[in-house]
Formats: C-alpha cells, sequence, structure tokens
C-alpha cells in the first residue's frame, strides 16, 4: 500500500491469478500432402491444445506439438500446476524440470525429429513448456486487461511480416485417406510457381519459401529460378531439411547466388553449415543446426549460421524467444521465424512476441495456410502477406469448443497411427521400399 | 471479449496506463570519503528520481545517475513520456533514440567514466532509459497489483544475497565538508577487517569485495590476506577498477590463487583482460570491459572475462538485464552485479531483477550501506546479508517527500561542484597536485 507521502492511489490488489485448472486436449487435424526430404505428410497431424484456467475466472489457451512424447511430459505439467500463479513464468521451467522427468526414447527419435534438429530431453521438455507459458500469458493478459505483446513489453510494429511457405505437394494423399483439398500437385516448377502465385493472390504474401530436399537439387534449383522470374526481386528461400553434402550445398549457393535471399539448412550438423558458410556469401539460416540454447556457442563462434530461425515451441516460449532474439542482436546474426504444423493458437503466439522483437530481420514463416482446420472462433487472415497484431486483451483469440471437441474425437477414434507423425510411414503408402533416407542425400 | 462458446469471464479492460507526467528531480545525497583508483568520492553525490505518472492515479518512482550529461538526456525523454502506456517499455528505447539526441562530451568523460567503463552517447542513453523504465514497472505493477519481480515473469528465489562492499577510506572528507560518520579511517589491512567485521556483525554479510586500485598491490594483496585470515573460507574479491598492467594483474592472480573468489576488472581493455584471462585460472569478473552489448562479443570471443556484472543502469533496465543474464547462460559466462553509490529505489530494482535470474551465480554489490539518506519512508535492511524480495505491488517502495525536497533543495544550493562526480577533484583537496592517474597505473 502506499503510505500518505506518497500521493498515490492505493493499487488494486489485482485479480486471482491462481491456477486452478488445466485442460489437455490432444487432437488431430486434417493436413495436406505436403512432402519434404523424410517423406510426406499424414492426413492427419497431433497438435495439444493446453487450456490454463484461474480462479478469477479467466482461460487461457496454448498449444504445443500433441506426439505422444509431448503428450507423456505435459502430463505431469498439467497436474503441478494448480495453485500456482499464471504469472510465475520463470518457475514454469523449473516445475517442468522438477515433473516432467525424461522423454522415454529420446534416441529413437530420428525420423520426424530429423525435420526439427537435435530430439534432446531439455528441447522435448521445453517445447511442452512452451504451450503451458503461451496458455499463462493468455489468462494473465486477459485478467490483467492487457495483449500478450504488452507483457513483453509492448509491440514494436502494427504487423507481422509472413512469407508464403510453398511445398511440393501431391494432389492426394497416399492411399486416399483424409481430408480432400483443392491445391492439386506440385511437382516441378510449373506446379511450384502456380502455388506461389496462388498464395501471393490470396494472402498478398511476397517471400516465398520453398521447402526443398524432395528432388534432387538440379530440379529444386530450377523451380527457384522459375520462381525468381514470376516474381523478380522478391525474397526467395529454400529449405532442403539438411538434405544435401557440404558439396552439393556450395553448388547450390553458387548456382542460386543473387537469387536466394538465404539458403536454410543446407547441410546437417554445425560442422558442415560451418563448412558450408566457409565457402559462400549467401547467408545460410537454420532450424536444425541451433535450435536450443546449448547449441549457440559454437555455431556462432563458427560462424556456422547467419540466420537463426525461432521456434517458440522449441525455445521454450514467448519469452525465451525475445532471449534469443537479444542473443542474435548481439551477435550480428539475424532472425526470422520458423513454423511446424500449427493452429491459430500459437500463429497468434507468434503474431504477438514477433511485434516485440526490434531485430526481427524477416518475413516469418508460417504452415498455417495449410491448415484447413482450426480451434479458434474466427481465423487469421493474411492481408497483404501481413497479420495485424491484435490488441485485445491474452492473444485476442476464442476458443471453438465444438471444434475442439469434434477434433478430439478424431484422436479418441485414431487407431494409433496419426497420434504420431511419421512423414516415412505415410509415404510407404506410395512406395512401400520408402525409407528415412540417408543424410546427406545429395 | 471472449465469445460465449469461450467458457471465460469478460476480461477487464484494465486500468488506464497512460502517462500523463514525468517529474524529474535531481538530488544530491552524502556519500562517505570512500577512496578508488581515481581519488575520493565527493562528500555529495548527484542522482536523479524520476516518477512517471498515470491516467489512473499512480506513481511510479526510478532512479538513475544525476550528472548534467544524464539530465540533459533525462530531460526530453521525460518531456515525450506523456501520452505513451507504462507497459509500452520496448518502446522507451525507440523513443530515446528518437528524442534524447546525443550527449555532449562523450568523449570528455575519462575520469568518472574510468570507474564505469566505456562512455558511449548509446551507453548513456541506456543509463537514463533504465531509470524510466524502472518507473514505468513500478507504476505497471502498482497499477495491475503485481510486484515487479512477477512484470519480470517471478522470482526464483525469496531473498537476495549481497556482499559487503569494502572500501579504503579517510576519516572525513578532505576539506571537512560534507555530512560526518563514524566509520572512521580505513587506509590498511587492520582498517579493512575491521570495517569487514562491522559489515558482517551489523548486516550479517558473509561475502567481502574490496575496491582497490588505491595502494601498491601488495598492501591491497596483504589486505585480502588479512580478510582471508579473519573471515576463512567466506568469499573475497579484489577490485582496482582496470589500475593494473597485465604483468601486475597475473602477480596479484598468483599471490590470491585459493584465496579471491574472483579478480574485477585487474586491467584495462578487453585485450589486456584477455591477456591475463590466459595466464590465470582465477575468474575475471568484469563491470569496466563488457558494459554494453556491442562489448560482448569479442569479449566472450576472446575468454576475457568469466563473470560479468550486471548493472541495470548501465544495460538500459531490468529487461535488459534478464537479456544480459540469458547471454551469460548461453555462453557458460558467469553473473553477478555491480553497484554505484544509489539510493533505495535502485537497491530495489536490483532485488526484484536479482530475485528472477536462475542463473545469478555470486552474492550482488552495493554500497547502500555506504548511503545514510535515502528518499525512501522505510531503508532496506539486510538480514543474513541478504535482501528479502518484495511481493508488494510495484517496486514495494515508497517515496518520502519531504526528503526528496530537502535533498533537492541541496542540489539546487549546490554552487555547481557536486553536481558532477568528480573523485579526482574531490582528492585534490588533499593533494593539490593530484591528477587522475595514468592506466595502467601499476
Amino acid at each position: 500500500m502506499q503510505t500518505a507521502g506518497s500521493g498515490s492511489s492505493i493499487p488494486d490488489p489485482g485479480p486471482d491469478l491462481t491456477v486452478t485448472e488445466v485442460r489437455l486436449t490432444p487432437i488431430l487435424i486434417a493436413d495436406p500432402p505436403l512432402l519434404n526430404t523424410q517423406g510426406v505428410h499424414q492426413p492427419y497431424t497431433p497438435r495439444l491444445v493446453i487450456e490454463v484456467v484461474t480462479a478469477g475466472g479467466i482461460t487461457g489457451i496454448g498449444e504445443t506439438y500433441g506426439d505422444t512424447r509431448y503428450l507423456d511430459l505435459a502430463r505431469p505439467l498439467a497436474d503441478a500446476l494448480p495453485g500456482r500463479s499464471v504469472s510465475d513464468l520463470n518457475g514454469l521451467f523449473i516445475l517442468a524440470d522438477e515433473v516432467c522427468g525424461d522423454p522415454a526414447d529420446v534416441s529413437d527419435s530420428v525420423d520426424v525429429g530429423g525435420l526439427r534438429g537435435v530430439q534432446t530431453a531439455d528441447k522435448l521438455r521445453l517445447s511442452v513448456v512452451s504451450g503451458f507459458e503461451v496458455a499463462c500469458l493468455d489468462a494473465l493478459g486477459k485478467a490483467l486487461g492487457l495483449p500478450v505483446h504488452a507483457l513483453l513489453g509492448g509491440k514494436v510494429r502494427d504487423s507481422v511480416e509472413y512469407s508464403a511457405y510453398l511445398f511440393y505437394k501431391f494432389a492426394e494423399h497416399p492411399g486416399g485417406a483424409g481430408e480432400s483439398e483443392d491445391w492439386g500437385a506440385a511437382l516441378d516448377p510449373a506446379g511450384v510457381v502456380a502455388q506461389a502465385r496462388r498464395f501471393a493472390d490470396t494472402y498478398g504474401f511476397s517471400s516465398f519459401k520453398l521447402k526443398g530436399g524432395v528432388f534432387p537439387p538440379d530440379q529444386e534449383i530450377a523451380a527457384i529460378r522459375a520462381l525468381a522470374a514470376e516474381f523478380p526481386g522478391q525474397p526467395l528461400r529454400l529449405d532442403p531439411n539438411g538434405a544435401w553434402s557440404v558439396e552439393t550445398s556450395l553448388y547450390v549457393a553458387r548456382e542460386l547466388a543473387g537469387v536466394l535471399e538465404y539458403l536454410e539448412d543446407p547441410a546437417s550438423t554445425t560442422d558442415r553449415m560451418a563448412q558450408v558458410a566457409a565457402g559462400t556469401d549467401l547467408p545460410l539460416a537454420t532450424n536444425m543446426c541451433v535450435t536450443t540454447f546449448p547449441e549457440i556457442k559454437e555455431a556462432f563462434a563458427r560462424d556456422a549460421v547467419q540466420v537463426v530461425l525461432s521456434d517458440h515451441h522449441y525455445w521454450g516460449g514467448l519469452r525465451n524467444t525475445r532471449e534469443l532474439a537479444a542473443i542474435c542482436r548481439t551477435f550480428g546474426v539475424g532472425l526470422s521465424m520458423h513454423s511446424n504444423t500449427h493452429l491459430g493458437i500459437s500463429l497468434a503466439a507468434m503474431t504477438h512476441v514477433a511485434a516485440t522483437v526490434p531485430n526481427l530481420d524477416y518475413a516469418c514463416d508460417s504452415h498455417y495456410p495449410w491448415q484447413s482446420e482450426d480451434v479458434i472462433t474466427q481465423r487469421h487472415v493474411f492481408h497483404g502477406g501481413r497479420l495485424t497484431v491484435s490488441d485485445r486483451p491474452g492473444l485476442g483469440i476464442d476458443l471453438d469448443r465444438d471444434t475442439l471437441a469434434a477434433l478430439h474425437r478424431r484422436w479418441l477414434d485414431d487407431d494409433g497411427t496419426m497420434r504420431d507423425r511419421d512423414d516415412a510411414a505415410a509415404m510407404r503408402k506410395a512406395d512401400p521400399a520408402w525409407t528415412t533416407p540417408a543424410v546427406p542425400r545429395w
């Protein structure tokens, strides 16, 4: 309380921020047959929706990966959270260390893990904490009447730019399961350009990223050149998810010098990335070689990467993402944002944190346009390739409980084949002999 | 607003956080005749108290350096702040860049600047922003009913440990001006030990830092050895403020191996610190070689420092201090906290941020026990060398307006000799031939 001498009003004691309940809802959402070096997206992909309810009657929502190994870590954290304050965000990490335990099979996660960099126990735990952190921030913002960006120190821009995320894709899922969509196949330069044109016309994107590592490098070089011809002067990126050798990476870098804005994860491991970086002036971006704080020191010392693609899921939330941004700023490394398949909850979170980071040097990635299903009442809509930053309290989104229930029902009804993302398994429906390719693939 | 489907309460629109008024109050506070390598503290030292008033009737308070060059930067920022939200903390830096302009005489600040590392325009501006940031956080916390630590993600400890800050000192100020105090002289090992004993008995400190660079190194080595004999096994530090050559630094490091917890700024410049670090296993701490984000990359790459002593004034506030902590954590560099002469406002701020940083590896420094005057209604009291972290909204302190007015009156009445800290000028009253010693002094 203020003394009489201070001249201030007596401060409000504030709302009751104590967590009374945590709800975890694993769901399966439709995913198109998008290709990457490890296979093809399954018809449905798991996500986990996290709701944190406070004594003050506020519900905050967050989202993270929904695979079994994440669920297994999320459950003890959900059990331990009631009684704590949604403002106790630093404590979330300590609590997770205490209660989550180590995931059972870290070493057995090369398949999809290969697309997301190393899969350490710490990183899996941070990916779970991030969903809780976002839910707590949403609840805190709603309780205090502040948008999440204000809880992160306030937006420094009113809208956030995203890039079009282009994929080689099949017209339909191998085996014929899953929801249908009208994007058709994209398996050559013309298909990629048509997809990009539709993205540009529909959403106004003016940066384009192609997920590569699917076809031999010369075919992907041709696709990038076709994009450059169609969208002269516009930023282009290529991401083969570490599928190339150092030599191949340098070949592609030479071929696409002056065409690409950056080359993303051409080779796997910090050592290979450092070798590639030493041989080209093309900036190298990564969401595979630097995905955790412990990976930063060596990668930066060796100048292995010039752009870190942050992902608040990996990095442990929005506040950790801001700390990553501070590190990148301090070391003269660029910053942009990675995306995995996600819902509108995470897109809202990405937009809030991106709005607060001064050194966001590039348009952010998002899979969102590929996701036909969402659990929020009003889908985000890109205009001019941008999303407006919400000034509503919290994330500024509302949960659509009917849809959430339906997508959870799909998860409950699943025989287990979709509950853990497995792009190689999906590919085997088209090619029974398919195995996850060895790295480097080319 | 929540939709009916979301099941949540309608969020509170929140208090009006708009700044309506900013008050700047430069003051002079009593300072004992503490010695350092550049001279002696003047009888009074300038500080600036910053009050930020919101439309909701809340007043937040902050504190920073009060020298003319800081005041000159603070005034335009104070003029520009009304109309903005106290939650817009990221925007403070942008605003300061826009309105503060460059300080007039950055290059002319070697004297006291030498104790605080480089004096770039950016660093001076950040030192001013920090006072505003703390005032905004105090106001925001009061308005929302949250302690400042909760605005920083929540405390991870309930109390913060401080070290005793030992100084060689005169019994009285040269020339006889200033307030009297009963600490007496400390000009030899016995005097230093007596001072440490009093600190330990009165406040319970169990870590001790001696400000060195005052006497030839062998005398200071003797003082540290006397402390080690009096307080066996307790952490000891020595800080000559960069007064030594590389050779002298290595000599002291050899002599005090196994005795010191760390050696603070033995030599000036990153290059000399790197040379010292290469020749000793004793950790080197700094608040002179790494005092800004741009200084980090080279110093860390060369392993020039093993402990960064953060100071939220230099670094631009509490949130930047947390970013510095994240960088140190990521690069395996230790973290502790530096202090300059300060009031209870900054001590509250230091305690809040220190409570939130997991990797606070050492007891923090504070000059506070040397300050007999304060502008808060209830002085902080160290128990067992620690301060309890306040859970009251905001910083948890209240301004004593009568004292503030009296100390401002002293500033108004000053003929200009105390408004800019000048330790060499104070020393000339004892030794008319005194000039700021060249570096390295020994």
